[in-house]
């Protein structure tokens, strides 16, 4: 595997969560602290929150020092999706786990992606 | 191709990038400005920026209506990653032809995500 020259990222999306949960903004303002705390990230400012009309569900922001974290909750779906982009290599977080403790979450999905590799192509 | 049920999700790395564009505050929140205003989407509060000392780069993210924006650049490299997240499908930015036009990016990879869809799994 290449050393990635623009960071990673990790999408995890998880299914069968609380509709609770994931319509309360202290559950996930907590979660967010959490994920921060764990992985020692910084944040660069106060998170951003949007709580969307209806209880469509909740979308929130964190910039972090050399990262940023990001979700949006499905609460009718159970689903919630999240983002974690790094400049640095890091270790992964244990995302089912906690986010079956967290949110009730029976199924987590987590995609690692490289970021700035380029295709293989023509010479 | 099933109906993604937890939005989509552009992930763009720019390569061959102009070092200057890169770094420039001014540069980059007009780029902002034209991917939400081209794609019709609203800012739900104002962009958070963060400039790494040493010019290492700039970190930038938009919280919008129903969806996301951040990027993170990468002068000395000439690489940008961008992220573009939508609670619902929309059509694709052209991201290749601006991206070239914005920052002189000389290559761009484009990854088009379905978020919230269920692998392949047992019964």
């Amino acid at each position: 595997v290449p050393v990635p020259s623009a960071g990673i990222e990790w999408l995890v999306d998880a299914h069968g969560c609380d509709a609770e949960a994931l319509g309360s903004l202290d559950t996930l303002a907590t979660l967010f602290a959490s994920i921060a705390g764990e992985l020692g990230l910084q944040p660069a400012a106060d998170p951003l929150w949007r709580v969307l009309p209806d209880q469509a569900g909740i979308a929130g922001l964190l910039l972090l020092g050399e990262s940023h974290l990001s979700c949006h909750t499905f609460p009718e779906r159970g689903l919630a999706a999240f983002d974690l982009y790094s400049r640095e290599p890091r270790h992964a977080w244990p995302w089912a786990e906690r986010l079956a403790t967290q949110l009730g979450a029976r199924e987590v999905v987590v995609r690692e992606l490289a970021r700035g590799e380029r295709p293989p192509g023509p010479a």
